[in-house]
């Protein structure tokens, strides 16, 4: 039930003719009472930012939201001025159905990028699916493209009797062709706007961002929330205390479980390899460390050929821009010691072996000069993956 | 004849053994003088730099050199104190075999990160190499490892009777797993260090360092020049006057096909894609744009694909740090715009798809803000990359 476990929440999805295929294309979320309730997002940094990114940014300049329409089979980006225009159209078209104003709904699309919206199966197929909210689990399925699993998460916040749930649609790694994640949250938490940015913001950072396949940022990325505070808990004001941390937890905890759904949906990849970095002289560099370790084509091609070869390892936190002295750098696979000090180390190669042929694999590099620490969380480069993304069609 | 044909030089190349293969595995380059003379490099900038890296650099400082030696096979990288050890008994055998001091020679290796040389196969294999200087040809072929054609170049220096001559392996997209671009080059022009050195650089930043194609940057990347003056040419004292730009314009030649070379040799890859950014507000910027583009597995798929998806690159555009208005981007592929101010431009499909299966395609992306350019060269992504990467073995 994900985006309706959090009190004061309606959802529904289905086809309405955008994919090709018929598969459900089009997901509507809005609060119970119609109210726009405070709201908070995260986008991409992505400057051929896709016309909804900017609609929904527009319509959050102030930190309320009543509802999300999205919709998958076009990205709706790179369409200019008409694009916008679809985009806000889809507001009107959700807020009209369900007595809400369009300034108060926002709007997520995924998909081919240069392709203008279907504006007539749109037109018809909004109010319709507005008009029947048949659930949380029809939403999420109308999310995916190429996913072959639905992605939702729920956690409580703390003992408040407040909860957050969440869904998503597959991230990079999946299915590059179709591009983008897109995540909503709800919570029915009483919290601010800013306190909602705050935690959203941080939570984005620590699970999302850390997931690495292709390094593309897509021109569609988004992650939402909003609070309907029906769950009658404490008033959430300030970003400190207990009553923040727990739902920065909570956030963090849903946020993550659906980005570790993501990874392990990688249709292409057989691998899914945590790259954990510590030691760093700071958490920014340990971080571009441990994002040129995951986002390494031949890393990745090792992975693929389940090789233990830690060469390529130090060879991309050398080139990361990451200080490091590569004399003091320990690399290891599991719990197996490959590289010490910066050189070959005994092992047990065919433990190693065996730990190679795992799905999940766990590198850890030590670079023991400091105390910063980051982790990214990468697939393997695969036949698939190129099958994937060779065509549009 | 590559790097004898400037005169004042000697070389030669064998099979010592230390490829399994039994193929050419060790060049040597020496001045006939056997003097030292002025000597430029420029090194990779990983922080995991191989042994012979930081041994060359050090033989470098004077701004002489009287020869090199090469090794492919292992790349005497991530091997510490003891590789350097080594690195520096390469130079002593080879010096000590030619009449040479051990400071007066560079050394390059090539091959895999982590393993120690074979230095019982090199004691004896470098005296024989060194005993039997047989042709420019013979260290041309013993610097390949997966590369499936020497490459070679030599050009004029204008109408002075000087000329540059130069050899090269493969850049990473030949083959990864062996590593490393290595480029050696001669010329007969009298130049100073310093004249050397800033003409090298410049042509290295304009050539060598605009290939990409899976962004790695090798712990062994060198590029070396030796000048014997033996043409009796103009001294060229100053980075400045025709003479100077002469030099300059024959280096640059030389890189940039040696660069070419390594491109159309690239065996996994059946494209070779030349990715021009104008417009941008500065050349960095159209730097990073190019490098972007050129650099994101998307865009290679769609290329193994013949794919003509300007979407992606528009995205990765964007995603680049470079700033854009994504209303004003024009994509060409070829003289075909895809793109026009940031939209779908209406074009000849037909004509289009016969562009993408060549095997050479140029795609120009116009920002149209400002006069920055750069240019890339890459490669498409194909299951032979990733067959050549797997493993180590």
């Amino acid at each position: 039930m994900s985006i309706t476990a959090a009190k004061g929440f309606e959802a529904g999805g289905g086809a309405i003719g955008i994919k090709p295929s018929g598969n459900p294309d089009v997901a509507i979320l809005v609060t119970s009472s119609r109210e726009a309730v405070p709201a908070a997002g995260v986008f991409t940094t992505n400057l051929a930012t896709a016309a909804p990114v900017l609609v929904s940014k527009s319509h959050l300049a102030d930190g309320k939201a009543a509802g999300v329409v999205l919709s998958s089979g076009n990205a709706n980006a790179a369409t200019g001025a008409a694009g916008r225009a679809d985009a806000q159209r889809m507001c009107q078209l959700a807020g009209d159905a369900l007595g809400v104003e369009a300034s108060d709904f926002l709007v997520c699309s995924t998909g081919l990028i240069g392709y203008s919206m279907p504006m007539a199966v749109i037109e018809k197929g909004i109010p319709l699916v507005a008009g029947n909210l048949n659930g949380a689990t029809a939403a999420a399925d109308a999310l995916l493209t190429t996913d072959t699993v639905r992605k939702e998460a729920v956690a409580a916040v703390g003992d408040s009797g407040a909860v957050v749930g969440g869904m998503a649609k597959g991230a990079a790694m999946l299915a590059p062709a179709m591009a983008t994640m897109l995540a909503v949250l709800t919570t029915d938490a009483n919290a601010t706007h800013a306190v909602l940015q705050r935690a959203l913001t941080d939570a984005v950072a620590k699970t999302f961002n850390q997931l690495c396949v292709d390094a593309c940022t897509s021109t569609n990325d988004t992650v939402l929330i909003l609070a309907s505070g029906a769950a009658d808990g404490p008033e959430i004001t300030a970003t400190e205390g207990s009553d923040y941390y727990a739902l920065l937890d909570a956030v963090t905890v849903v946020c993550g479980s659906l980005a570790r759904q993501m990874a392990n949906d990688a249709e292409g990849a057989t691998k899914v390899a945590t790259i954990r970095v510590k030691g760093a002289r700071t958490d920014r560099e340990a971080s571009l460390a441990a994002r040129s370790v995951a986002s390494s084509q031949l890393v990745q091609c090792s992975l693929n050929g389940e090789d233990p070869y830690w060469g390529r390892i130090l060879s991309e936190l050398g080139a990361s821009g990451a200080f490091i002295d590569q004399e003091s750098v320990t690399i290891s696979y599991g719990e197996h010691v490959l590289c010490a000090e910066g050189i070959a180390a005994p092992h047990d190669a065919e433990a190693v072996a065996t730990l190679m042929k795992a799905r999940e694999i766990v590198i850890t590099c030590d670079l023991a000069l400091g105390y910063g620490e980051a982790e990214m969380i990468c697939t393997d480069l695969s036949y698939a993956y190129i099958d994937e993304n060779r065509g549009t069609s």
